[in-house]
Order: C-alpha cells, then sequence, then structure tokens
C-alpha cells in the first residue's frame, strides 16, 4: 500500500473525487468485468438494427454485460486487449429470443428463438397490460358494480407468478393481478379491489379471464407517510459523521481499495450490484477470496389462498429484474451517512437505448462506536474502534425497498445484509378488526378457529386492512476462490462425544468431513446438529500446516414451508437448503434459472445438482439462501421499519494471526 | 415531552452534564432500585459489624441491593420514602452466611447459615490460593521436573467448576486449576503449564492433589497485542463522530429519557447492568415495556477429556460475579465513540467497604449510516436516518472480554447484544503444529482419524498453541410488564396448509396458542417448525383488537449439545432451551440459582419449571438463552476480532401504526 502524508492525502483526495465526479458511464471499458458503457449499449442496439432480424413489435427486454469464461478474465492483464459481449433477450410477438453481440468486434455472434422459455417482464409491458385490462368490459362492469365509473385514478397490474401447473397456461405468455383504486389518496398501496382477479395473455395483449368473488370495499387506511415532520422531534440533538480529509478508499473506474481489501463490482441491469476479484492485499501478494458475489434470485410467494392472492408469488429478479433495473436513486442522510459517494448504473430501455440512473449506489465508511476488538489486562486497556467500507444498493420493488449491503470489514470479514423495508402488501376485508371479526385466533387469545377469519392468511394493520403473511427468500451466488481457484466444502460438524472421565460425562467435538458432490454439501441449519461451513483451499496450507479458508456463517434465517412440487416451489426451490455447493459453470448464474418466468423449475439449483456432480478440490461456487417468514404487525403500516438479516464470510485460517492487531486505536 | 428551543438545549445539556461530572455515587438513593451508594455500603458494614456476629476471619463475598418486592416498587411515588436493604454473603471458615440488612432502618433483618451452599468466589480468595499453590511441595517438584526454579514468574489459579459428581468434593469448597509461566513475556495467557491438575481446598487453603500426566513444554506463541501500531494504516483518514450541541438524552440520576424510550438502570456487582422500567411515552402515559432487563447467568464448558481441562466450565457470573463485578473501563474511541458519557459504579470489597469502578459503563447515540425506514415512489424519496441509544458495559472475565450492549431504537425495538473479544484460552501441545500432527482431521481435509491427534479437543492458533473448543451460554431474564403486569405468552406457530386451490397446493398459516403452564414456553428453535415468541398483554386491546405485545426475536443461538445429566449441564440447564417463561418470583433471578458453585442444578430454571407452574395472565418473566459454540481460528490469536450475537425485543400491536412514520429525515 501506498504510504501517504497528509500533504498527499489532500491531492489524492482530489484524484479521487475527480474521476468520481464524470461518474465513469461514458469512459471506454477498461476491465473485462465492468458493466456496458454507453457506447457499448449503442453498439449492441446498431449491430442488432443492423443485422436484418429486428422486426416491426421487436422489444428488447434484457441487456446485459455477457460474462466471460473465468480462465479468460483471470488470465487477462491491464493493456491486454478487452473482450465485451452482450447478451440480449428480445421478445417478438410472444416468442423469446436470445442474442449474443460481441461488442469489440461488432457483430452479432448468435441469434436463437427460444420457443421453450418466457422472456423477463418489463414495466412497459406491465403498463401496457395494464391499460388492456382497464379497457376490458369485463373488468368495467366488475369495476361498475362496486360503484366505480371514473376510470382515471384506477391502475390495474398483472404480474407472472413462478408457476402454476395449469394447463391452459402451457406455452403462453400469462399474468394475472387486479386493479387498485387511489381515488383521494396520493398512491394506490392499500388501495387494492378485493375479490377480482384478471388473467391477460401479455402477448395477444388481451384478457383471458375475469374471476370476481363479489365486493369488499376498499381499504380507507391512510398510507400517510409522505406526510412526515420537517422539524425533529423536540430534544434531539444533531449527530455528525465527517471525514475532513475525505474518504480513505480509492475508486478507480470500478475497482476499489480500502484498507487490505480489494475488489471491482460492477450494477448490473438483473442482480444489481456484483462483487468481483475480491480479495486482500497482503504485501505484494493479492490473495483471492471470492471472484464473484451477488444475489441471484428472489423469491417472495405469499400465502393467501383467496381469489387474487394465490397467485402473488414474485420471483423478482428472474420476472422482471427486480433487484437490478429498479435500483433507486439514494438519499444522503436518510440512505447513506454525509460521508458517502454515490455512483450511477445503465441499464437498456425497450429499444435497448441506455438510460441512465443516478445515485443508485453509495459507497462510505461507517463507525458505529463499535470496537473491531480489545482487551483489559493488567490496568491496560487495548483495542481498536470498529470501520467499515459498505457498498450498499436499494431495490424498490413496487411497494418493497430492499436495502443492499456488501460490507467489507477490516477483520477480513464480509457481511452482507439485506434490510426490508417500505410498504406492505395488504388487502381489504369487510371487517374493520380483529375484535369485529370474531373467528381471529390472535384476537381471541390462541384459539385454533380462524378458518374463515378475515385474518386467517395475514393481520390486521389498519383498519379493514390485512397485511397478507408472505416470505422472502434471497438466494446469493458467492463463487469463492480461497487462495485460488480449486477450493473445497468443508462441514465441520460438532458431535457429541460420551466420555468415561470422572467429572464430564460429555463434550462435544467437531469433526470436519470433505463434501465430494454436490449432495454432500446441500446444509440445512438445525441447532442439535451444528456445523460450520468451510471453503478451504486445500491447496495451500496456511504456516499452522491448515488449509486456508473461509467460513460462511449464516445470521437467523428460514426454510421454505412449501410443498416440493407445488408449482411456485419448484421454482423458488433454491429456499429448500440453506447452502448449496455446485461446480463452476459459466452459464450457472441463477438460482431459478434464466428464465424462472412459468419455468417449472427445470433450470436452476434444484435441477443442476440433480446430476450430484464432483465438488472437491475443483472451481465452486456457494449458494446461500437468506430468508425470513413476515407476518405482519400493526407497526409495519404504513411503513416498515427496516428489517436486517445478514450473513458474514470471515477468514478461518486465512491469515496468520489476528488481522486487527495491526489496527491503530483509532477507529 | 418537553419542547425546547436551541438556547434552552445549552442549558440543557449544561444541566446534564454536571450531575454526571458528580457521577451520583456520593448522592442519597432517589429510587428503590438504584445501586447501592457509598454511604449506604458503609451503613451495611457498620450494622454487621455492631451485630456481634461478625468474627476473626469473616470474609464478605457479595453486598447486592436486596430488589423490593414488584409491586411495592410499582406502588412507589417520588417523594415516598424509600425502603433500602443489602444482601450480604459472608463466608466464615467454609460456612456461607446470608445476611439481610435494613439500610433504611439501620438494622440486622435476618442472618443464615447455610452449610448447603457455597458462596461466590472473590478475587481475594483466587490469590490466597495461587500463593497456596505456588508453595505446595508436589507443585513445587511437578514445576522443577519441567525446569522450572524461577517460582517468580509463575501464577497459579484455581477456580470453581459448576459440579462434578465426585464425591469426595461433597461438602467442601473445592477448586481446581493450573500455573501458568509469564518469563519472557508481559502477561502469562498462552503459557498455560499443561499436564498439571491441582485441586485446591479453600476453606482449608490447602492443596488436595496435584496430577502430573507429563511434561509438554510452555507455549511460545506471543500474545504481542500490546505492541501495537501508533499511527494509523497508510492511507486511512479520519472518521470524526461529534454531537456539537450535546447528547439528545437526558440522565437524571439513574434515570434516561431519550426520545420516547423512558429507563432506569443500575450497574449490579454480580450481574452488570441492569435495566428497569423500561417502557414508552406516549402523550401524556407512560407504557411499560420491561419491569426488568439483565443478564442472569453466564455458562462457558470448555470440551476437552484431558487433565487440567475437563474441569474448566464455568458459571461466570454466579461463581465469582464475573458480569458485574470484573467491569473494567471503557476507552474512547476504542469502546465507545466520541459522543459518549461514561459512568461509575460501585461494590464491595472483601470487608465490605465500597470501591469505586471509573467509567465502567458507557451511554451514547450511534448513527452507522443505515436507513431507519425508506420508501422511494413516484420519484419521492422518504424516509428517515436511525439513530440508536446504547448503554454499554465491558465485562472481562480473565481473558475474555464480552461488551454487553443494550440498544434502544427509535422503532420501538429493545436489542440485547453481546460482542465477544479479547484472548481465548489456549493450551499447549507438543506438536507445532497440525501438519506434523499425523492425525490431525482439520489439516488432512477431513479423514474422521483425529483421535489422540494435538488437535483433538481444539484447533491450532499459533505453534504448539491450540485454542480449545468451548461454548458460551448466557441467560437474559427479561422481566416483561406489556402494558402492565400481568402478560401471557403465545407461540405463533407457522404451520403448512394443505390446499385444494388449482394453482397451490401448499401454504403456511400462524396459529397463535397461549402458553398455559412453564412446560408449554420452552422454546427450541426449528427452521422446519418456526414459531414467533410473542408476549402479550391478554387485557389491552390495541385499536385493531389485538392484545398489545412484544415479541422476542432470537439472533444466530446454539443449544447445548451436551448430555442433560452430566454434572455441569445440570448447572447450566438454562442452555437445553432458548426460551424459558416464569411466573414472577421474587427470588427467581439467577437462571443457575443463587449459588451455583457445586450446585448440582437444584436451584435455577430447570428446576424450578418442574413445578410447570401456571403462567397464563399473570405476572410472566422471560429468558432468553443466547449461545455460541467456539471453534477457533489462526484470526482469534493473539486477540479475537469481536464476535456479535443479539436478540430483539419488538413491539408487536404495541404501537397503533409505524412508530418511525414521526421520524424526521436526519438521523
Amino acid at each position: 500500500m501506498r504510504s501517504f502524508t497528509w500533504k498527499t492525502i489532500a491531492v489524492t483526495v482530489l484524484g479521487i473525487l475527480f474521476p468520481l465526479l464524470l461518474r465513469g458511464q461514458n469512459q471506454a471499458a477498461q476491465h473485462p468485468l465492468e458493466a456496458l458503457k454507453t457506447q457499448e449499449y449503442w453498439i449492441v442496439y446498431d449491430v442488432l438494427r443492423d443485422s436484418g432480424k429486428i422486426q416491426e413489435g421487436t422489444v428488447t427486454h434484457s441487456v446485459l454485460l455477457h460474462e466471460p469464461a473465468k480462465d479468460k478474465v483471470l488470465a487477462w492483464k491491464s493493456g491486454d486487449p478487452l473482450f465485451r459481449e452482450a447478451e440480449v433477450i428480445l421478445l417478438h410477438k410472444g416468442v423469446t429470443i436470445e442474442a449474443l453481440v460481441d461488442i469489440t468486434g461488432h457483430k452479432l455472434e448468435s441469434w436463437k428463438e427460444r420457443k421453450d422459455v418466457q422472456a423477463p417482464a418489463i414495466m412497459n409491458e406491465f403498463h401496457e397490460l395494464g391499460d388492456v385490462m382497464k379497457k376490458d368490459s369485463r373488468v368495467i362492469e366488475a369495476l361498475k358494480k362496486r360503484g366505480i365509473i371514473d376510470l382515471a385514478p384506477i391502475t390495474c397490474f398483472a404480474d407472472p407468478f413462478g408457476y402454476f401447473a395449469l394447463p391452459e397456461l402451457q406455452g403462453h405468455r400469462i399474468m394475472m393481478g387486479g386493479c387498485a383504486d387511489a381515488h383521494g389518496v396520493y398512491l394506490s398501496w392499500s388501495r387494492g379491489i378485493e375479490g377480482l382477479q384478471i388473467k391477460v395473455d401479455a402477448t395477444e395483449k388481451k384478457v383471458l379471464q375475469v374471476v370476481d368473488e363479489g365486493i369488499t370495499p376498499v381499504s380507507q387506511a391512510p398510507a400517510n407517510y409522505m406526510d412526515l415532520p420537517a422539524a425533529p422531534r423536540a430534544g434531539t440533538t444533531p449527530i455528525v459523521v465527517s471525514q475532513p480529509l475525505g474518504p480513505s478508499f480509492q475508486l478507480k473506474g470500478s475497482e476499489v481499495s480500502w484498507q487490505n481489501w480489494r475488489f471491482r463490482f460492477r450494477l448490473d441491469p438483473r442482480l444489481g450490484a456484483i462483487i468481483n476479484l475480491a480479495g486482500i492485499q497482503d504485501g505484494d501478494r493479492f490473495r483471492s477470496v471470492l471472484y464473484e458475489g451477488s444475489m441471484s434470485e428472489l423469491y417472495v410467494p405469499y400465502m393467501d389462498s383467496s381469489i387474487g392472492w394465490a397467485n402473488r408469488v414474485f420471483i423478482d429478479a428472474g420476472e422482471f429484474y427486480a433487484t437490478g433495473d429498479v435500483l433507486k436513486p439514494l438519499r444522503p442522510e436518510i440512505d447513506c451517512p454525509s460521508n458517502a459517494v454515490y455512483l450511477n448504473s445503465l441499464s437498456a430501455e425497450e429499444h435497448g437505448f441506455p438510460v441512465i440512473r443516478s445515485d443508485v449506489a453509495c459507497l462510505f465508511e461507517s463507525y458505529s462506536g463499535d470496537p473491531a476488538w480489545r482487551h483489559f489486562e493488567d490496568h491496560q486497556m487495548s483495542g481498536s474502534g470498529a470501520r467499515v467500507l459498505v457498498l450498499r444498493t436499494a431495490a424498490v420493488i413496487g411497494n418493497y425497498d430492499y436495502v443492499l449491503d456488501w460490507r467489507f470489514e477490516r477483520d477480513g470479514n464480509l457481511r452482507v445484509a439485506v434490510g426490508a423495508t417500505g410498504i406492505i402488501e395488504t388487502k381489504a376485508v369487510k371487517a374493520k378488526n380483529a375484535s369485529e371479526a370474531g373467528g381471529s385466533a390472535a384476537a381471541s387469545g390462541g384459539a385454533h378457529t380462524m378458518a374463515g377469519a378475515p385474518d386467517e392468511f395475514g393481520h390486521f394493520v389498519a383498519e379493514n386492512t390485512v397485511g397478507v403473511n408472505h416470505d422472502h427468500f434471497f438466494s446469493y451466488r458467492l463463487d469463492v476462490d480461497v487462495d485460488g481457484v480449486n477450493n473445497s466444502f468443508m462441514a465441520m460438524r460438532l458431535v457429541k462425544r460420551q466420555l468415561t472421565n470422572p467429572m464430564r460425562k460429555s463434550i462435544w467435538v467437531a469433526e470436519p468431513s470433505i463434501a465430494k458432490t454436490e449432495k454432500d454439501a446441500m446444509m440445512d441449519i438445525h441447532l442439535d446438529k451444528p456445523a460450520m461451513w468451510h471453503f478451504i483451499n486445500p491447496n495451500v496450507k496456511g504456516p499452522l500446516g491448515y488449509p486456508t479458508g473461509y467460513e460462511l456463517m449464516p445470521g437467523t434465517t428460514a426454510a421454505s414451508l412449501l410443498d416440493p412440487d407445488d408449482g411456485p416451489q419448484k421454482v423458488g426451490a433454491f429456499s429448500t437448503h440453506q447452502l448449496w455447493v455446485t461446480p463452476y459453470q459459466q452459464d450457472e448464474r441463477y438460482a431459478s434459472g434464466v428464465y424462472p418466468t412459468e419455468s417449472k423449475g427445470d433450470d436452476g439449483l434444484a435441477s443442476w445438482t440433480r446430476a450430484n456432480r464432483p465438488i472437491e478440490n475443483t472451481d465452486i461456487v456457494a449458494w446461500y439462501t437468506l430468508g425470513f417468514h413476515h407476518v405482519t404487525r400493526a407497526e409495519d403500516w404504513p411503513v416498515m421499519p427496516v428489517m436486517w438479516h445478514d450473513f458474514v464470510l470471515r477468514p478461518f485460517d486465512f491469515f496468520p494471526q489476528s488481522p486487527v492487531i495491526t489496527l491503530p486505536p483509532a477507529p
């Protein structure tokens, strides 16, 4: 690491900030893993336009960097020629087309019609279908029955739904949804029109079916979160975080250096933040930890069997790029502290033109006042304050906001955190509250007689308004490369051993075992059968003779309770286990497959691992499922306080000794 | 809440700081639950001295505030006469004596000899026994065999050990330990002399037995953590947290007001920080949440069956007041940020004199840069930064440091966090490292052939040095009083329901059930049988008809793997379940009983709950077990980076709507 004087720091800070202001989107790519640049989107556009294959009505659904094969990237050195490709998904008259464009060579490499899959949805499609629904006579009739004549404040919306085993859906691009009435308010959250389920054919742009189960008045629960107090609560004094000499990290293009961490990142329209080539600078030597880390899929099944609700199953990342394309601006002092820097991203709209999205990521050093380590001994207090580097985005998926963090810690830990906030999905019910609803189990204090109660599938959060039960499952793809490409997964199981010791009858011992194949590495968390999950490099030993490694430490998480052969669960099958390990395959990037929309689960983690491939001492990828069940409460309405979940990758025999030992006391 | 102008704030800040400087230890008590004051310790001392019952050789082992009955405290109002009592544990010639002193009335209320229990150990006793051990001829012989003639750098130490079912221990005050050699270094961590186990009678002050299993050289692993770099790592720029107008909290005696939180705390010599009367100021109304919260016990069994190690089982709080009496000073910018205020405590030394312990707690507002909530909608970004009030202490139990937090959040959450750091316990072994030790399973990549390997019971962390496997279990006692004294525990179980819906085969529903008796409320965490833990007030309904409540949300935790009928496990039996609920009893304060030392488990949670008492709609107490298994790694030596664990009490239908909705954007 360069040695700075305070004088050179000031120069360096300017040197960091100036390129930041340019934000780099118009620069040429400097590295094979950088996000697509403005000019590259236009090359893709030109190549496709000039190919003669684009017809009237062909719509661009996705333009992503096609990640080069890993060995090519690892062999690449600064100054080598770049190889840049884009993978494009187009939709033409209901047929999904995959195109691969060689950006460097300005040519179309492949063009494939895929009649067996469904392209991800795009915002424009949702808007178009919304208009179709609003104009359908059966919908107009159903609204009229509810006294709604003025359609201007009405919005209708249809979504994909994972997979339902209904023969009539087979081969069609079907979505299901309903309408909401924003009359009298700013926005339509909580204003759903219940009892209606509208099935649309997204190719034919027509309503197939309207099921109307009868009238429930629209909820009047105010989502008044915008009427915020302007002044702080009485007695609140300001709290100020500042870095008078600027940040300690260096950001060069999309490469970050901070303390001994080095990593790259890009903001991908499908997955959001993708971390690459993360590792530790150890003197002259760079030691790899993670070739790539990103969220890979997001599965949110609702738990209400009624009309208009049973269809609410979201495979958010793959169905509509909910973790990348929906990144929304971050606001200083709300989302990130005042010492943060902000970053932009690009994604393609329906013609393939690049659209810039401003301030959708922030990077900052955080100090919460906690110690990194401490010890008191013999009247001496030693230790160091904890400082963390945070890369943050916020994915806003309609009502929900997910704050998505990659947190680099100075002890070598890499913490991945998901904060769920925003607005919950609610359902209008006739009963005003749980007291009125006689059958409500929670209200009556635990009688199991809630069948038919208005809060059978949720919990009242406002008058006539029930927050509906649901799950959130995030699959994180972690291409671990601890000290090199070939790693093994070692489960260290803690097992009770009976003793014949006069004092003690039992202890536990740690029994390590290397997973030979994928089935050995499907891990479920049990408190009575604890196991530690180690990713080791069997070819590199530390000074104490153990293989170097990183441990994945789960936080609180959840497993899916649904039937494995339930349609949506087949698509969200990654939620069955908390950990999976697969051999690296260039095209295995998405836990529910490339096209989860109506996919039947024939692509993705559960499907690939049926082959039970060998995973020992080879290039492996870990897939961690972070999940939580959500029963809502009054405090979640109208806005949910952030609920954080996280997991940690931490060094285990990676460093020869405690990495915090070289930290100075001040954070 | 009072409404401040900025001018009055400045006055208020001074008004807060001035009493802080006095620190309040010399003031008279203002509230029945305040910690014992200087003059009160002296009254206790005088009453006992003048009672004529103190004999030559009677030693004070504990002087604690005797908490008044809850109904008396709740009925007490400012201005009412105070009732103050101290409970004293004395030790005279091996006999434990319990005394109760009426401080207000200056009289001895009771004096009880307890031949059936063992008093907690005190530092002086450890030092005395250390000297006894060093002077024993068998110990001298054993050291000589190891080439140690110069005894000056040698320290010997014996500890209590929970309970071992050995008949010769019965009725005696026995401790077991060994010696360490600090020759050549600052301190003796890692310098244990292996193969020696010394059994002492703490009453007779003599060594009963020396077991010598043979020589292993003392580890030379440097615990060089004191040789810290003075200057920051190159490139590190300062990060500054400040509150130019002072803190937002008010501290009046031991009462804290912050935002809408109100609570009291005291620093107890046995348990450390005790939170009392915590609740929410809701307009004119104070709404109670927690009558009392504290750690109640700490159980740390080591997992090595060899000589000198099988005896290492610590019941830290009850055996030697490890969570309270060992509170050590906190250092600015390491332990707490620069905007923190610091607090003192008092405890009694062996004569009963009060000893002041400076700066052993800190109180501060923390802002890490995270949002409290956020939502983006229609080009508008709304939300608020998260600010947290932290009350922190650090218990230093020899080698280990526990950072112990009570974190009050503005969304009504109360988060309890434990950060484990300091120095791990290590064992010297003959093998230099795992490569040399052929049988090491972890080194050989998972063969199960480790029996007899030097790292059979741990993991090499330095040359010839094995960090020994162990567990940490903390029992937190939470006397929940949600909106009043009478509460119920409601388990809300998420249960799969099969559907006949054409789209979905399964969902889950939430099935609440009220625990009638203690056995219904022994909760174990299972991912496939998830349950939410609610503490509700069945007598107070919120506007939506549900009882008001708080939910206890566990973080990552662990259950004990030991045999339930193993001696130490009987004493640390609270580690069997993650949650217990009992009816309030004034004298049920400690999860392993008042006297865990050699207790056989006949007092404490597991014992009380055998009666399976009713707990519905009555005054109940929750006991949460926070635990983790610890397999050490190279990165834990010589100092452990802080590892945090936490759990949360969060409002569930306590507020009528989201409490963050009234927060301004700035944190």
